[in-house]
């Protein structure tokens, strides 16, 4: 599968597009520099370039489906996170439907379903977050999306723990590297197509914990 | 009409209260603080509080119509963009929702349909500004969405100019009370419904200027 990855030389980026060559996918790392273009290379990507706020309508081309991981991070100011995390997800989200290109697992963020239940420092980052995983779910896209709970550089462990309902926000902190494998899971797992995924550090190998209950 | 108006302290809201009150509606103005209780009453308005980012839930108890007109304004930070303009339009708009208020008037911004295509500095306004809209259109709520140009504070001239397609950006700034006489009307004219409307300065009667064009 052809996978393009928004954000690819970020924390969850980076693992994820080594993962997607590793399970014998092609994926594409989409960045803002020529200068990662080296890193997505050596971990058996096809380097794009892509600007979220500029040019970025060919950096798709090709993708059966598109991964969304970029954020504006948290050296930046909140018109950033408006910016990359909100209007950049938009504009990837489009270009998908105008593309047709079907297939989108969005990395959102734990607390991302009550943003005002969580502390108050985090609460405009996941109002962006949200609004992002709503506009997904307006399209007919086939979406899958991650709700991660706090990360770790952790190596990866191959075991997660997950909730698809409201069952509370708690978990141990995951890996980012188990973030990355969940998501190529998901996206060789049809059934997790639809689903709003909350994940946490866990016990339960990856490719049986995604699979939603009856 | 009881007409819940959202931000009822601000430049906008002020007028709105009043020329509410003047046309023989019954405005309830929705603010933060009590100290500003006595501006609503001497504009004719019926005072209410109602925290966006708190305790909000029976502001709009009794409304027939509800209009957002809240914003952060220039000396918050983009944080309180996130919070207010973007998050308190969607709490707002989901107590319509939840309530069974069917008419909503938002007022969003000029330039809002291309966010991108702005000065980048009010750029992060506007992706949330349009993310409320969308938000807002997602619903079934009958609503209008009134894009104004640049607001100024002179006298109301009862008179507008309107583009209701992509017919460039263009036009003069307009009187915020010109905004508030327009939200006025469109709340009287059922046509305006699902309609969105960008609003400049002009010399077209309110009342004629926004009936959409067949």
């Amino acid at each position: 599968m052809n996978v393009a990855v928004i954000g690819a030389n970020g924390g969850i980026g980076r693992e994820l597009v080594q993962r997607l060559a590793d399970a014998g996918h092609d994926p594409i790392g989409v960045v803002r520099d020529e200068a990662q273009f080296e890193t997505i290379r050596e971990r058996g990507g096809e380097p794009r370039l892509g600007d979220l706020e500029g040019e970025f309508a060919t950096a798709l081309e090709g993708a059966d489906a598109v991964v969304f991981t970029a954020g504006a991070g948290g050296d930046t100011g909140w018109d950033k996170t408006l910016m990359i995390d909100l209007w950049g997800a938009r504009r990837t989200i489009d270009a998908c439907v105008e593309q047709g290109i079907d297939r989108f697992v969005m990395i959102s963020s734990i607390q991302a379903s009550n943003p005002l239940a969580a502390p108050e420092a985090i609460r405009p980052y996941l109002v962006a977050k949200r609004s992002a995983d709503d506009y997904l779910r307006s399209t007919g896209l086939e979406a899958t999306i991650v709700r991660p709970t706090a990360l770790t550089d952790d190596e990866g462990t191959g075991q997660i723990s997950v909730a698809f309902e409201h069952r509370g926000e708690d978990g141990d902190d995951i890996p980012r590297a188990d973030v990355a494998q969940t998501v190529v899971a998901c996206l060789e797992t049809a059934a997790t197509t639809g689903e709003t995924i909350r994940l946490f550090g866990g016990e339960t190998p990856i490719e049986q914990a995604i699979i939603p209950d009856e």
